[in-house]
């Protein structure tokens, strides 16, 4: 198996987990950055992340054109992808997502805030990228690479933004770093929402805490398991491959 | 297919769609109207929406009796849908549902907002219905076409009307048009319950981007991909059919 | 098929929608009054809702004793039904559950009330019981019959009582009925809690609403609707027989 | 069978219905106390409980070093295990969960109470463990003997520990006792969170009914049907033996 097969295959494991697990609905997409090329990621044609298969998915140029030889209708918000690969060098892998549980503090004052140690990698300052500041009224999609890189601007260094009213952009170091990050962004939304609703004084991860989990780096025998268990219990177990860790 | 078997097969799929998405449960239905004869829709029989097959599907005139060759027992409340397509010919389809999260905001000085971009069909201002205002204490069930028109009258060019106490009624331009929004009306409750509840102040859609949404229009390859999805996860993904954008 | 037959077989479907709704877990009961002697009810040996099978339902007093030919461990808690069939002649069947929507109002100074439509059985004021107030602490189980007859007083001609800290009983004209109740009840208090969290003023329904749905009576054929979806739902739709209704 | 095949088949089970009910998922794990030798326990190695099987299942020492014959990559947080065997000889079993309803109250400072009759073990005050009182900014895991018998110091006496920003701990007279503990304990941290959010007053459980459901002891036939109905649920039923209660 070339390393292009295998990120073919990750990224096909990876739309399934995503939609087993709730991040992704009908809409939503992730994708990884070319093994071999840098300027170049792929990305399913537009399709529901839990049909995708292996045909589905197509190569981009980081201006997000169709460029690998195979072809199709691709989402209308690839732009998210190629503007955030083409900002920073180190991002290996992007998921967009609508998830429920986080979308409240893309509309609301009140910020996010990382509480659970699960979710350190977003940091301690969410950015939330509202289209209409630069843009005005619009369909609030993000229909071409202006508006990427504008949002690929406010996420900066982090590794998440929320986007008001519409759902988050999170950028991983690898595809399972995204992953874990799409899963427990949600998990993290729901802890805090219900510890605001308790009314007391609430204790988020420290500056320190975030730096400590942070120099722990992406992978390792944890995300192995993570990710063992995720891709059965969406149904594509059989998908799995033994990796060089 | 002649366009009245692909109405009928569309029904059932939406019957079911609704069912598996958690709109409608033992109760609610859904309507489309008949492709040949605006004063006609089609309307399952008395059935549970998951239950629905082809043979259910009986046609109704728009004062809601039938008048298909096929019979059946029908809903009590279908007046909501002849009601509705008699008041509005721009309308093609009609749900009627009970869904908890948006129930709220039909008993509570509270207004729903449109805080979602995927909600953007609901528009600044949701009517709310109160059957107890012109007729008094009853049932609350909508059982004849005065009831109906009561109803469809509170809707007006609106979308969606929550009534008090017992669910919405959502009108779209075509059956994939009010799938999107049945689906989607919950989940806008949901966010805009929790941001509510974060304490904050909170930003909606402004007008201008409801505007901009409107007018992309119904159907597209967007809402293709989406009933593709809703109905392979509802069990039906065979029920659907190549159709001629 | 004998009429006991018959309710056998309802009392099995009754238990597989009960769990399979989520209203009962490894705990909870229900039981339907002796089709032939109204001085005996019959209830599942002590097994969790979704596990039980004709060969568990046994014949007790209301004393709650075993009466018929076949035994087993029975609940401990089985005198909440004992004694509700004893105190109400009208009462056919009884639900115990600890449904978590419904708790939170049975350790709340705020109380439940009927805000939609379908939850109307429930009447305008529903008595929350505490075991506490007669008999000091106990380890809150309902284990005799003293104990029954107390929380029956408490239900009077209610259709439903909390059970502090505990969960609720519900009372029906018949097993649909009760059924009905039971699955609405938990949805009523998700929805008022959310108004409640909302924080504006809410509309429950009026007594005259609640009197005109009273009015309707149990069964009919809407109940025969739901039962046919959720023993679907629940896998036992192969057990439904056709009613003389 | 050996008492010890029996402990690794419980094992199993134990872990698939942890799974099953929502109280871990891809992280977390269960542990019991070797059945011939008290100063050891048995633990998966490093995977995620649904995907237990038996021979997965390793021994180790209470200082958490493996000591069976099977070997495997093991738990990094396996030290909560081991110091809390060795701080009270009383326990037979322990979870770790990130139960999400649970971790508000590890964040806020509301503190959790019993409200459940269910959730009585994890009695009137329920200790917060903040690993960064003594052990300053880490990664928040339990990854030495000495953070686990601070962990373990802290829970003292008590059946469950809250772990800030991360999760749970809780410790069992027997395995039955500390799964129906993290089933409920969870139930009723969603109990009290809506209860708090009604914004009443709240009754808990006294201290004499705490202490009268303490009294029943472990185990008894309740037990039996739970861990049926649980295991059958999960999948696991054909794991069940008959056991000499």
């Amino acid at each position: 198996m070339s390393d292009l097969d295998d990120a073919v295959n990750d990224l096909v494991i990876a739309n399934r987990i995503l939609a087993h697990e709730g991040v992704v609905d009908a809409f939503g997409h992730v994708s990884i950055r070319h093994p071999h090329d840098s300027k170049k990621y792929l990305l399913s044609r537009a399709r529901s992340p839990e049909l995708v298969a292996h045909d589905d998915i197509l190569e981009f140029s980081l201006a997000s054109d169709i460029v690998g030889e195979r072809s199709g209708r691709p989402y209308l918000e690839r732009f998210i992808h190629g503007a955030i690969y083409e900002a920073n060098p180190e991002i290996m892998a992007v998921v967009h997502s609508h998830a429920d549980e986080v979308l409240p503090y893309s509309i609301s004052s009140v910020p996010m805030q990382p509480v659970l140690h699960t979710a350190s990698e977003c940091g301690h300052h969410i950015p939330v990228w509202d289209i209409r500041e630069k843009f005005g009224d619009t369909t609030m999609l993000v229909t071409n690479q202006e508006q990427g890189r504008d949002l690929a601007h406010a996420l900066g260094k982090s590794r998440v933004a929320l986007m008001r009213g519409h759902g988050f952009a999170a950028a991983g170091l690898s595809l399972n770093d995204v992953l874990k990050t799409s899963v427990y962004l949600p998990r993290n939304a729901r802890v805090l929402t219900t510890a605001i609703a308790l009314g007391g004084d609430i204790t988020p991860l420290s500056e320190g805490e975030i730096a400590a989990r942070s120099a722990l780096g992406p992978g390792g025998a944890d995300q192995t398991r993570m990710i063992e268990y995720w891709a059965r219990r969406a149904g594509v177990g059989d998908l799995l491959r033994e990796k060089k860790t």
